[in-house]
């Protein structure tokens, strides 16, 4: 079986999932953390190297603070199960912003993870517009090596991207990291995440070829 | 009924379709200069303003040569084909290859269409790595408006992408401007392109929702 090597996680649908149980929207999030845990797994049981996950963006940020803090808790709640767990974790984001909790500023290098255990990344306050930027800075870049001089240089190209929720875009995620993904979307909510989600995800990208644009 | 104002046209499938038909991978381009005219009229029909079609990258360029000639041959044919239809024509990728067709220079600064057409843009010989190095240059950047430092900022923010041949994924199609949009798949060859299949589009585009990431 062709096992992708990076793995991006869009964990969409924790609003619609509260809701539609008869909760506030910000009761979805916390229970995301334990699908968080189990697609981790997944990715490492299968052979998996890397897994990047779409914690907030600065998109996000906008919404009410009721939801902000939930969603700002269910990060350093993720970061800290992920590094119980064993993975190398990074967290990736603006950390000068109020919005970046300052409990993940220890993992934003990567920190060693445990014997078998993968790599973890998080996107924290993370902004595509924040990531690019940092190539208008660069002065002097080295053209065939774009990937460097943007501020997400420290995750690799992903080859899968799965979506939960049902939506059919990337909204802002990793765009240069993005650009040759497969693209998976599972209609269920998050919450609502099976690991067999992850097997379909899996059997379906075996039956794509890569070409990489050429 | 909720009307994207901009469309991305992924016409994939083109050789796969010409082995199906029993035919050698290059004859498959010139059976997808109609379909363009029609995905073309469909959106100006409907009332779209922009669509911007994905004709060859620079990824492409390195396929065989016979491939790449007609590939080209096919992307001059669509480009004189939109003009006679009166769209307001522009395209977009790196003229400073051999592989840019001199023919379609004069179409690198958009041209006046007629009345009651709309934007069409080629994109031809285009790479997301070229169209982003222009940040790597751009100093003093104003950063809430990094859309109008890279190559292609006469291409605006795309709403829907549309890609024929069953592919889920972007290809390095205008990563900036397919940051939100939304992204429809139809398992069909290019070749084989139906009216209905813009219709099928435009009818799943109405039911989502658009958030911007907020």
């Amino acid at each position: 079986m062709r096992i992708p090597k990076h793995v991006g996680i869009i964990p969409d649908g924790n609003r619609r999932w509260a809701q539609s149980h008869g909760m506030d929207k910000d009761k979805g999030y916390e229970n995301g953390i334990n699908p968080g845990l189990e697609a981790y797994r997944a990715c490492r049981d299968i052979g998996v190297n890397e897994v990047t996950f779409y914690g907030f963006t600065t998109d996000n940020a906008k919404r009410p603070s009721y939801q902000t803090k939930a969603f700002i808790k269910s990060c350093v709640d993720a970061a800290n199960a992920l590094v119980k767990e064993g993975a190398s974790l990074l967290v990736m984001g603006n950390t000068k912003s109020p919005l970046f909790p300052k409990e993940l500023l220890e993992y934003t290098t990567r920190i060693e993870g445990k014997k078998d255990e993968i790599k973890a990344n998080l996107l924290v306050n993370y902004g595509w517009h924040w990531d690019l930027n940092t190539l208008a800075d660069a002065i002097n870049v080295n053209k065939n090596n774009l990937q460097n001089h943007i501020q997400s240089s420290d995750i690799s190209r992903i080859d899968l991207i799965i979506r939960w929720g049902g939506r059919r875009r990337l909204s802002g995620f990793l765009p240069v990291q993005s650009i040759y993904s497969d693209f998976y979307v599972i209609d269920e909510y998050w919450p609502d995440f099976e690991k067999r989600h992850m097997d379909d995800a899996f059997n379906w990208y075996n039956k794509q070829d890569v070409t990489l644009g050429g």
